[in-house]
This record gives structure tokens, C-alpha cells and sequence, in this order.
């Protein structure tokens, strides 16, 4: 598999860079017949865009998606769809500082000894632009599972230390934070304005809620459906924790608690209670899936840190620019689109599960 | 990749289920002339087997694994090796309540949603025997990285709410439970008698650290390392978390806290601190790597628990039989076989990251 | 994807050496429910066992299958189907000559390029027994492609100059070649006992022809059915050339003889021709699927040949001991089998292709 | 695997219909550090670029490859490369007929039954102008493989029933045919002409020579180079036999007359034909490689023939338009991708086969 590539039978493919010419994915595997336009994607890039209140980078993009192909006559025709979103917003600037110091906290480092020499403008392809691509792929299987009766839920849980105490989810587009809590919301921005005076910035808490998933999807080894989820949204950057369900909490329950026990009613298997936050065994059960992303501050600051250039010479560097002081709500629709993209996977592969489902799909 | 395929270049497949004849796995593209006998596998495997204290099952395994192909005098040849472990205690007995009915939090439940039916001895392929393959697997990466300067060390972090205090590595082997700090795993012994009396049981943390990856392990996108250990692990059976480095702590630091300084000395760039877990981007930076697994409590318990048949009675069940109070200590070895599986087929996959490298080698 | 591994959602990893252990297969992505017992698979080996006719070397072996796993109450349970062949023909004796130097047309001297020494015992993992594997693997796909209609013929088409005339399905089981010409057999016959006077060795064509693939299978680009299915063909050693429908003979064909055009008749379309071989443009259209594999003469020959020895040594080889003097007969299965991987894989990517079928699975 | 993408450890991901805005090729998996411009590029697609002679297509177009990522300063960043085509001539027209009814030869019946619908534009993806982004990412291909020493020499091999009879590598860009022999291309051009005048098309064959190869690429069992390269090479559309070496030949050789006998000569092991074609046992040995590709005649004729339309009512299509009457000089430079993608792939793939270089590559 590609190393720019997710996905086994439904796969997206990203590429591009900050500050390059633009950034695109090409979503492969996507069913012919789904009704799709470029609006559909549109609507999921403006989660992520920048610019929408003054807790985010002032940087203006337009960010606006083109499909090139695999859609005709407004529907899908089963062929790759490739999206691109050009770079519009490149200020020509000089770089010097950047272009050979290793900022804490990023990939330079990394990038440098992987590569021998990294493209510097903006962070290059681990900028957090490179979600773009996700992003809109998100979209797509958005609407693939939207057909099929599955809903996301996605939203900040926290900021900094400003937990949600309530869940309201028609306030979680009302806020800049994506926080279903208005008074959370309310203190995560007095939070941030601290960081800000501070030169300095915040981590956060995303959740996301899947219903609708039908039971059966995951496999019950390498493929369990919670090691994919984790696989994906681990894969974002900035996140150094997932988990699933009652997460790093089980490790101190008991079974007796931790334990789902099921009840029949009306014909009807369902579980108790969730502890295990939708996928038993690594396969979906039916019930919601729960899943919950660590997302650590946004490590450009503005405040003096000590580093090195990468002939290792020890500096003193200041970072400014155009810079988010938390990415959380805006990374909130990437881990949604994330999820999306590993729950169609599933659903896809888990068709040739059973023998009897298989002759009744070719008639036979 | 096959659903039961972990890893692209450096790959496992395994298969064999709880009661079936045997369990085994297939390692497919490891390096020829790697030397490797039966006793290799077997420390590993000795490691995970039960019977070794009063805290683990009374099953009684000799779990001896035999190789069947890809090692020729006592070197791997660079084709597959399949190594097997016949199933030896498959005591014959009455499975009839557990045949139909969906013990909380198994899988059960999804297994018959998923496949239709299921092989209901002892857990079938969602038994945690299904981790000898994967243990057998990673007793080879190991053997790999050892040659290479990577080395392991993992252990039980907590058990219930009994964590470490302190940290002696070479107390890890000296206790029932793997952990690094004998006080708190006689603390632990206490608490998992009190868990057993009340026929009930316990979960905790695992913890991996890697020294000696080279820098520049792993992907910028998909492909991050990180998110690739978080995939391996979690596809461990009742593990419901993973974290990087800090973790989930992240969540509430500043950047100005978390960001790791670099500094020069002598000519090597090293970090002052690691809050990263020794991965920045998704790729290695040459510091140690630090990864944890949260494991939930054994869902096997023995009081009675609300349950439904697979016809949809509600029942009361009561697990007896050979159950770990905690799976924890048996557990940490798959964790670091997961991890070892996983920074191999990094490894190799780095190896065409750089022109000038790849010139080298093929000396052109 | 593992180097030793076949399929992406219906996948086979083969592994074992001729005078190993034992050599076996891992089939995963199996659907449950499917029946299956080891004389499904046993009845796929005979027809590869050698020992059958004066035409095939005299080695004894047993070659049966043992199911490990995978299999409950007599029907898959959709986990990986591991199945095992014991080596029980290991004559001890001394490789002397053939340890140390290079056979022509055989993996001797590319083997020792690769890896730096080689299992030289009766050919190591390129010896024609790691068929058995792939023979296995197919079995277990015939059986559920016959459960949709899906049919193979497969047989020898030509030995050496001696080509088939007529087509008489039910002699192809009659004789020792798998022709279906008696005359042609006969005739193969003599030209065999011919070679074998020469101590030289003959090659041949098997041809497969599979009805009942319904018309959709394959992708447009680099997953085109005949893609797919070449692979699967030239990956059987000895295989140098793979052609689908009229093949070579297009290259010097017109437009107008080579299309086959279409008609309808009582609402059904057919192709009045089928030059095509039943693939166009990748895809399956509905009519027979053709295709044949050019096999080369068995390279070991017992007359004198020119060679060197690892160390750089010009000498003369005659290669004793018991080989075939023609592969063709018995790997007429194994073409069948790789070529039964493919459509069984073919037809379960094809499950997501189109989202009104998707929804009607789901019952949305 | 996406179903448009190829390779594993060096991947191409192509997308684009012939009339949609855009073909391109995401390439992932290029080492860091190659010098990569757009004329690179643009080299090899003007070698498949139509109206070049009279017996192509009259379409014009400028098919200029535009790099969008992946490339800095000069050089290929280790990151996904992403070309883009723009389509500028597609003439808005009437595509009624071909819109509603099958072509023969084409695969507009089995897209339709594939996916319910197609776009019918000029092929949509199964259009030759698909190979666009085969060829920008074959051009990459080859620059990498030229820093290594290989080459490559590909070209027409036969026209109809003319055929070279000699082999002057030089003359092979001063036909229009691509042929490496002017007599040959002159007779070809004669009989193309008669073709046209009879509404016909004519077909052909395409040889691919590889010099340089190291020893060892290529894996012993699916994985065979040989088993690669017919998968590559199947896939381009029109190809419907690939051999290797001798390849069809080999069924009516003896052993004695098909096996490469080696000698040594001041310490070099040779060979002393070459009738394997540079592969044995699926893994290069260091000689050419030798490739032939068969391809079928353009299925476009404007004589009328017989076919259906998608309502099942017979017809007479005559199918005007700008068609090429052969396409196998355009297609050779698709075969060469097709092949260099193949090499590159298994050349990486092959580096972590032995443990001693694993070890000297990291250096311990």
C-alpha cells in the first residue's frame, strides 16, 4: 500500500504540500451512482478552514475543492474521483530562520534525517494543510454512510483544562470551538485568550459519536475495526492518544462493571450499557461508537525556545506568523472524516463475509 | 492484506483458534541469514504461557513451537517461516450454556452478527490464544532489531489502581506480574485477591519503551509511525487505548510545556526532554520510544451476570472455568511483539526513502 | 502486501520447501459457512501427485491435507483456513553436487543472488512442490465458485509439438496428459518416451476455460480481470508466456475479425464471437473466460549440461534422480487453482462497486 | 490495494477520464533527492502524444504535464508527487449513438454492467488517453532507474503480419512506428494504408529489453518479477498476451535446447544464451530482461458493424472519429512505464532481503 494511501477496498490517496502549487487526494473504490457535487465537499472543507474567528490562523484561503474525476452527470461512475484545492494564499516570504533551524515540537527534525533535506515553506507535507485531502474524502464516505442510516457526531470535548459538562449538539455548530456546551465554550475562550497573551497555546479533546453502524463490521484480528479507528485517527497529526469507549479508564475497572451485559426485548438484542463504546471482539455490535482523540498544543509559539539549526548550532528561536493557538476545532472534521473513511472501508470488506449472503448478492 | 496480515514488507499471518488442533502464524519476508532456532520462539512464548503463578488461568500448556519451513542450518533463508503450536489441553467438555448464549464482553455477540455462527470453544479465534502467532512473530522481529541496537523493554505499568512508583528494569522478570517495582507488584497481588474472592477481575496499563530506533522510522501521512504502533497494539484484544509519549496528558499542556528544546553537543543534536514518546510528524527521532496500552479486566468472570441467549432469552450467566483475574502480565509480551512487528516493517520500508542511499547500495 | 501472500480480499500465504517439514497454505477472507472438508482439498491434490503415470517422477508422497483450522461443525467459520502437507518422501542423501553448483533453468544461481546461500535440498521453496499451497488454496475457491454457477475446464492442450485436435471434455480425466484428445494423448505419449530416450525433457500449453463469471468482475486500469489473472498464471513456475482469448493471435488480426460483436435475442445480449477470451477492457462480460499458459521443458535433465559451481568453476552436471519429463500434466490444477484465487477475489472486490447494490445489502 | 494504484513500496495512483478536466498520476513512494523536472515528464509523454504522424489520431493536444507536488527546488521530496494533464481538446459534440449503444471491442457493455451507467465520452476511463498518467509515472520510473545503470529499449516489434528483420536501435526514433528497422516501418506504413482504405485497424507487437538489472529482484512465488510484468503490462488496454524471454516458444522446446547453460570467465558467472529472458525461478539473474507485449487491433472501425444498444435493440454503428488505425507505436512508450514501474517497485522491495546488507545499511 502506497504510503499516502488508507483504505484496502474504498482508499483515498493525498498529496501536496503548504505552500506548494495545491493539495488534492484521489479517492478510489467509491461505488458508481452516488449522487456527488462539489458543494458536498465543499461543506466539509469549511469545517476545517481557517479564518473563522479569531482563535484560528488569520490566514485567508479560499480553499475551494475541484473535482477532476469519477463523477459524471452529477453522479459517481465508480472511478477515481480526484480532488484539488489550490494554494492560493502563498505570501512570497523569507524563510531564512526556518529554512535551517528545527522548530520544537514539529517534523523538520525528522523530515531532515529521513530525507536529507526537507521543503521548510509552512511546514511542508506535514503542515496541517495536508488534511485537506482527508478532509474531502471524509466527505464522500460521509455520504456514502449517510445513505445507509449512519450519523457522525464530532466535537471538541475539551480545551486546555475546559471540559464540556453538558451535550447539546445543535449548539456544537454555534460555537467557534465545536463544543456542544456554550458555558464550556465560553471559558475555553477566555482559556485561550490567557495562551495567546502568554505566547503560548492549548491541546484539547475530540469525541466522536457514530449510530448507525451495523453489527459485524471489523475483523477479529489485525483488521479489528478499533485498530483501524485508532490507525486513522493516529495518523492525524498533533494526536498522541486514541481510544475507544471507556478508554484508559477500564485499565482501573473491574469486569463486573466494565462488563456490557446484553437483554433481549421485543425480539431485540441490546446492550445495558456501552462500556466498550460500540466494537466488541474488534467488530461493530450495533450500538454507538464512541471514540476519543488527544490533540496536544499547537507547537508553533511565539515565545522564545531554545533549538538548534541543523548545522547544530544552539539558537534562540521566536516563531511568528500565521498560527492557530489550538487546532483542535478545527482538526475535529478531519478526525470525523477519519472515521468515515475506516467505517465504509469495513463496511465494503465485511460483504464477503458470509457464504450465504454472497449467493444471495449474485443470485444464485 | 489479508484481514489476518499484519504489516507490508515484513508481514504475519496468523491463524488457529482457542480449541482447535493447533494455532500458528506465517512470517513472510524476513531477511535471509538471520540465525533462528525453536528456542528463540520459545523465550517469547514462555513469556505469555499460563500456569506460571496463581494469578493466571490453570490451564496447562506446553505451547512448544515447532518451525516448518524458511530456516535452513540454522539460518532464516528469507522465505516464509511458518512456525505451529499444536493445542494440547483441549479438554473435552460441556459448552452448552456458552454455545448459545453471549457472554458480556466477549465477542460473541458480534461473531454470530458478523459470520452467522461461531466456533464457541473457549473463544474460538477471539481467544487470547490467537496471540501465539503474534507472540512467535514478534520473538523474530526482535531477534531483527536486537542485531540492529533495537531493544525493549516492557512491562505492567498498573494493575487495577496499583501503578508503579519507581522503576528497577531488572525486577520486571522477577515478579508474577512484570512490573518494575516489586512493592507495587505485591500490591497488586493483594488487590487481585480481593478481586478473585469476589469472583470478579482486574485491568491495567502495559507499557513499552524502544531504544536505538534509528531516526527517520515512518510516514509523514498515513503511514506515521505512531499510527501505526496504535493500529499493532490495538489490535491486542481488550486493549482500549494507546497513547504516545505523554498521551493523553497532552490534552491539557501548553505548548510552551509540551514542545521538546533541541540542543547541540559535541556534534549530535539530541532533545532536552521527551514529551513526544520519541516520535515528531509521525517519524522516529532517535529518542526512546514510549507507547502504552490501557487493558480492560478480564471479561470472564464468575458471578452471576444478565445475558441473552442467541434466541433471545434473558438469562443469568456464571463464567466457571480456567480464567486469568487479569490479563494484563500476559499481555505485556504480545504488546512489545506488536511493537517489534511494527518497527521492523518500518525499517525496511525506510530503506528506499533516499536516493543517494539507494545508490549506495546497489553501488552505482 | 506479503511477498508470499496471493489476493487481496480473499488471500492465500503459501509457505514450505520441497525437503522441509511440511508445506501448507493460510486461506483468509474465506466467507463462513461454506462446507468444507479435507477431502474437498485432498480431491485438488491427487490430481497434482506425482507418482501416477510412467510420465511423472517416481516419488512417493502421500501429500495429504490436514485442515487446522478454520473449520467447525464441517463448515468454514470465516477465520483464517490453515491446512498442512507433511514431507514424508525425504530420502536422506547427499546434495553433493547440487549444493554447490548452479543448475541450468533452474532458481539455483538467482537464489544464491538474492539471499546469499539457498536451501539446496530438491529445489528449496522453488522446487514445484510450494504448489501444493496454491492447489489447496484453490480448492477451497472452486468451492465457492461452484456454489455460484462458476465452472472450470481446465487441461493439457499440447506436450512438446503434439497438440490437441478435437475436444472431448470427458476424456480429459482419461489420461495420463489431462488432454482432451485421446489420439493427441497417445501421441504425447510417444513423444514423452522419445525425450526420455534423450534423457531430455518436454514442454507444453494448458488451456482453462471458466463459464458461469457473471459479467463486472475486474477494475478498468492496473486491476483489469486479465491483469489479475496473468499474475496468478506467469507466478507458476516454469509459466513463460500467458495469453487470454485469441492472444497472440490478435497482433496480426484486423479490427473487423477480432471485434466481436453483439446481438440480442429475447431480451438477453450475447457476443456472436468471443475473440475476446470473455474480458474486455478488463472487465468479465459474461462469456467463457479463456486462457493459456506456455510451460517450459522440466529443467532437470540427466544428459551432461555445462555449468559452474558457486565458487566460479566451469564443470559438466547430470542431474539424476527422479523428475518429470514433463511438468505440464501436473500443473494443469495448479493453473486451474491460481486461476480460481483470482475470480474468487474478483467477485468479492466486485461486491462494492455499485451503491444501489451496497444499500440493498445493508436493507437501507 | 486501491484498484487504481500499483506497486507497493513505490506506487502510482492514476485517475482521469478521456473528456473529463484533467487526467494525472499521484506517485508515492520516490525516494527523496532525484533531480525531477517537468521536461522529464514531458519527454516520455510526448513519445504516446497522438498526431504525430499520419497514422494517428488527428486529435490535437498539448498534453502538458504540470508537477503539483512532491518536487522542491529541484528535487523529489520523498512525498507524493502529483502530475497533472489538463484535457484542452475535447470538442463539445453529439455522442448520441455511441452514448446509447455497445461498440464491440470497447468496454462500454461491461462497464455498464459493472456500474449501472458510463460516462461514454471518448471511453471515460477506459480511454487510451488513461496511460497519461502510467507514462508521467513511468518517466519517474526510468529517471530513478538510470541513476542505477538500467535501460531500456522499446519498441514495434511487428505491424499486422510485417515484422523486423533487423534490430538498429538508432532507427527506432526515426520512424513513426517506432521500429528499429526502416524497411520494416516503411512496409508497415504500406499496409497501415491499405487498412485505412478498408475502414480497418490493424494490431501488432511491442518488445521490451532491459539492460543493467541486478541480480535478485523478484520474489520466488507470487511475487515472481516475471508474474509482475505481465500483470503490469496485461493491464494496458488492447494487450492480450505478454511473454517473457522465449516465452510462447518454450512449449515445443526440449530441456536440452530451453536451459541457459553458465560459465565462468575471470571470475564473472554468464550465461551463455539467454532463452529465460533475465528471469529464472521469478528473480532477475543479471541478463537482459526481454518482454513482449500482443496487441489487439484498434477496436474503432468506421466500417459498420453489428451490436446492440443498451435497450437490447440491434443495430448498425459505424463509428466515425479521430481513431488511431494502430496503436501500438503510441503504446510502446506505455509498456516501457509499465515496466520501469515493475523494476523500481521490486528494486526496493528486494533491499531488505538479506540480513548482512540490512545490517550494513544501518550500519551496525
Amino acid at each position: 500500500m502506497g504510503k499516502s494511501t488508507f483504505g484496502t477496498n474504498f482508499t483515498v490517496t493525498t498529496w501536496g504540500e503548504s505552500h506548494g502549487k495545491a493539495l488534492g487526494a484521489v479517492i478510489d473504490g467509491c461505488p458508481a451512482g452516488l449522487p456527488l457535487t462539489e458543494e458536498d465537499i465543499q461543506k466539509y472543507l469549511d469545517r476545517r478552514k481557517p479564518g473563522q474567528s479569531r482563535y484560528t490562523t488569520a490566514r485567508k484561503e479560499g480553499d475551494l475543492a475541484e473535482i477532476l474525476s469519477g463523477v459524471f452527470e452529477g453522479k459517481t461512475t465508480g472511478t477515481p474521483i480526484s480532488i484539488m484545492v489550490r494554494n492560493t494564499d502563498q505570501r512570497s516570504r523569507d524563510y531564512g530562520n526556518i529554512a535551517v533551524s528545527y522548530r520544537p515540537g514539529h517534523a523538520d527534525y525528522t523530515f531532515d534525517q529521513k530525507y536529507g533535506f526537507r521543503d521548510y515553506r509552512g511546514g511542508g507535507r506535514s503542515s496541517g494543510r495536508e488534511t485537506i485531502g482527508r478532509t474531502a474524502a471524509g466527505a464522500i464516505a460521509c455520504k456514502i454512510l449517510e445513505e445507509l442510516g449512519i450519523r457522525f457526531c464530532t466535537y471538541t470535548r475539551s480545551i486546555g483544562p475546559v471540559s464540556i459538562q453538558e451535550f447539546h449538539p445543535e449548539e456544537i455548530s454555534c460555537n467557534p470551538f465545536y463544543m456542544p456546551d456554550r458555558e464550556a465554550s465560553e471559558k475555553a475562550g477566555i482559556y485561550l485568550e490567557e495562551c495567546m497573551k502568554q505566547q503560548d497555546s492549548a491541546g484539547g479533546v475530540i469525541e466522536c459519536r457514530i449510530t448507525g453502524v451495523p453489527a459485524g463490521l471489523g475483523d477479529p484480528v489485525f483488521g479489528k475495526l478499533d485498530a483501524l479507528l485508532a490507525q486513522a485517527v493516529m495518523s492525524v497529526g498533533a494526536v498522541k492518544a486514541v481510544e475507544i469507549g471507556d478508554g484508559t479508564s477500564v485499565a482501573s475497572m473491574k469486569g463486573s462493571t466494565d462488563n456490557d451485559g446484553f437483554y433481549s426485548e421485543n425480539g431485540t438484542i441490546s446492550k445495558r450499557t456501552n462500556h466498550a463504546g460500540g466494537i466488541m471482539g474488534g467488530i461493530s455490535d450495533g450500538s454507538e461508537i464512541i471514540l476519543r482523540a488527544y490533540v496536544k498544543p499547537t507547537p508553533s509559539i511565539s515565545q522564545p525556545q531554545d533549538t538548534v539549526t541543523s548545522s547544530g548550532e544552539n539558537i534562540s528561536l521566536e516563531i511568528h506568523g500565521r498560527h492557530d493557538p489550538v487546532i483542535v476545532p478545527r482538526a475535529v472534521v478531519v478526525v470525523e472524516a477519519m472515521c468515515a473513511l475506516t467505517i465504509t472501508d469495513a463496511l465494503f470488506a465485511n460483504m464477503s463475509a458470509r457464504m450465504d449472503l454472497i449467493r444471495e448478492f449474485y443470485r444464485k
